[in-house]
C-alpha cells in the first residue's frame, strides 16, 4: 500500500505548531482525505475533517479511528514542556503514555494494518559524550534527562512493544529542534522573537535569555514536515529517523539573526532562573539516514529567522 | 558514607514476594534500623518500622522521607504482572511511573545525600537477537515487548534524569527470573506449585500450562535478595547490574522438577489462553559484573524447587 495522493490520513494535534504547518504543506501537495484531531472544536482549512476529541480517552479514541479507518496515522499530539517538565512531570508522563496507548489499542483494533509516524524527540538522546554530541546518529545511547525526554522514550518504547508483540507498522521520527511561525513562547527563539518586538512596541526595556551557550541544530518547520511526508511514504518499518539540518548554531548566534532583524535597540539580560537544572551543551543531529532518502533542508537559517520575526510583528 | 549495619535503611514495597524475603535476610545479617512502606498496616517483624502510605502520593512519600531520613533506600514497589500488561497497560505506566516520581522527588528534597537502589527487570531487555539471548550483559540493546517492561525501563530513565540532573546517587539492578516462597500464582513456577498441591488435594485433575519452551534464567530469591545488600553497598553510582544465575532451564524443566516434588499422579494440558502474544524465547543472563563484586549463586534449583512445593503444601 503506497502512499497516495487520496490514503487516508489521521494528523494528532494538528493544530497544533509543527501540525499546522504539516497540514498546509499537505494541503499545498494535494492530498484529499485528511482527518485531524484536537481536544477543542476549531476552524480547521477546507477540505479537512476535525474530529473532537481527548486521545487520552481510549473509546473515543477507537470510535474516531472506526469513523475514519485511517491508512496513515501522524501521531503529533504530545504535552511539550521542557523547562518546567521536573514540575509537571506526572502529568506529562501520564498524559504522553495515555494517548500512545489510546492510538496503540485503535490501530491494533480498528486498523491493523496502517502504518503509524511516530513523532518522538532528540531529545531522547539527551546527555551525549562530547566525542558524538555534534553528530548524533540513532544508534547511540539514549540517556534523557528530563521527564519530557523520559516521556517521549515511553512512546517510543510502548510503540515498539505493540509493533512487536501485534505486527504493526510504525516508523520512528526524532526531529532536532525547530523553529517557524507558530511556536510557543516556552521555546528559545520564538520566546526571543516576542520579547523584540515587545521592545519594539514601547513594552519593554530588555530581552531576558537563560543560557545562551548551548548549540543546537535549528531546522525550519517546514522542512521538518517534507521529511515527515517522506518518511510516512518512505520510512522502513520498526525503524528510527533523526531529522535535523546537521549543523549547530548556539542560542547566542540565533539571539543575533533575531535581534538583526530589528531597528530597534535591544539590551540582553542574562536570568539565571531561566537556567535549566542540567542543559544538554550540544545537540546536532547526524542525519545521514534521512538524506539517504533524499530528504535535504531547504531553507536557510536567516529566512526562517526573518519569518518568525516578521509572524511576531504582525500578531 | 559505607554500609553499616545501623544505616539507616528504606525499603518500598518490602511486604511483597522479594520484599519480605529481603527483609529476612537483612534482619539476619544484623541490620538495626530498617523502615518499610505499604499500602495497608500489616504486621511487620520485631524491630522494623513500618509506614503506611501509597507511593504515588507524593506529598504522604516525601513525609515517610523526613520521618526516617532514609541513607539508603531499596525501591522494590511495583505493579508487577507480565501475561496481562496490555490489558492494564495504562493502570500499570501511570502507577509505576508515578511512585518512582514520588519517591525521587522525596529522595531530591528530603534525603539528596541518600542511595537509591532501584529495582528494574531483565524485562527490559525483551526481544534479544537470538546470538545474544543466552548471555545478556547490561550494554544489549533495550527492546521491551510489553507496557510492564515499559514500565520498569521508564523508571529507570527517569531515575536516570533526576541522577544526571540532580546528582543524586543511584544504583540499578535488572533482576532475571527468581522464584521462592510466597510468590504470587501470577508466575509459572509459584503457579503450577499450586495447582500440584490442588490436584495432591483432590481439588483439581490436571495442569494447565502456557508456552513449555521458553528458557529462562531462574534464581532463588534469597540469591536474589544477597545480590541486592551487596550492590547497596558496593555498587557504583550510575551503572546498571544483572542479578541471575547464568543458567537457563526451560519452563518444562521446572515444570518436571515440581511434579517429581509429589507422589501424585499429574496431567499436564497446554491452554492457548495461557500464551502470550509475543514471548521471548530464551533469556539468560550474562553477570560477569555482579560476579566481579564478589556474589555467586548459593541455592541449588532442585532445593528451590523443593522448598517451594513444601511452602504451597503447607498453605
Amino acid at each position: 500500500m503506497a502512499l497516495q495522493k487520496d490514503s487516508s490520513l489521521l494528523i494528532t494535534g494538528a493544530l497544533g505548531f509543527v501540525g499546522s504547518h504539516l497540514l498546509e504543506y499537505l494541503l499545498d501537495r494535494g492530498y484529499t482525505n485528511i482527518a485531524v484531531t484536537d481536544r477543542q472544536d476549531r476552524e480547521v482549512p477546507d477540505g479537512v475533517t476535525l474530529h473532537v476529541l481527548d486521545l487520552t480517552d481510549s473509546t473515543a479514541t477507537k470510535e474516531c479511528f472506526e469513523k475514519c479507518s485511517p491508512e496513515y496515522i501522524i501521531n503529533l499530539a504530545s504535552v511539550a514542556t521542557v523547562g518546567d517538565s521536573f514540575e509537571k512531570a506526572e502529568m506529562m508522563l501520564h498524559s504522553n503514555t495515555t494517548l500512545m496507548l489510546s492510538v496503540l489499542e485503535a490501530m491494533k483494533q480498528v486498523s491493523p494494518k496502517a502504518r503509524l509516524l511516530q513523532i518522538s524527540s532528540a531529545a531522547v538522546y539527551g546527555q551525549v559524550s562530547k566525542d558524538l554530541a555534534a553528530h548524533q546518529n540513532e544508534l547511540i545511547p539514549l540517556n534523557p534527562i528530563n521527564p519530557y525526554a523520559v516521556s517521549k522514550l515511553t512512546q517510543e518504547l510502548l510503540t515498539g512493544a505493540y509493533q512487536r508483540s501485534y505486527g504493526l507498522d510504525a516508523v520512528y521520527v526524532r526531529p532536532f529542534n525547530h523553529i517557524g511561525e507558530k511556536q510557543t513562547t516556552a521555546f528559545a527563539v520564538p520566546s526571543f522573537a516576542h520579547q523584540i518586538i515587545e521592545i519594539e512596541r514601547g513594552n519593554a526595556t530588555h530581552i531576558e535569555v537563560g543560557n545562551l551557550d548551548a548549540i543546537r541544530d535549528f531546522s525550519d518547520v517546514k522542512d521538518i514536515v517534507r521529511a515527515y511526508e517522506l518518511l510516512l511514504d518512505r520510512g522502513e518499518t520498526g525503524e528510527v529517523y533523526n531529522v535535523g539540518s546537521g549543523e549547530g548554531h548556539s542560542i547566542k548566534e540565533m539571539l543575533s539573526l533575531l535581534i538583526a532583524e530589528s531597528t530597534a535597540k535591544i539590551t540582553v539580560v542574562e536570568r539565571e532562573d531561566r537556567m535549566r537544572p542540567l542543559d544538554i551543551p550540544v545537540s546536532i543531529a547526524d542525519n545521514e539516514k534521512i538524506t539517504a532518502l533524499g530528504w535535504h533542508p531547504e531553507y536557510k537559517i536567516q529566512d526562517t529567522v526573518k519569518r518568525i520575526v516578521d509572524w511576531h510583528r504582525n500578531q
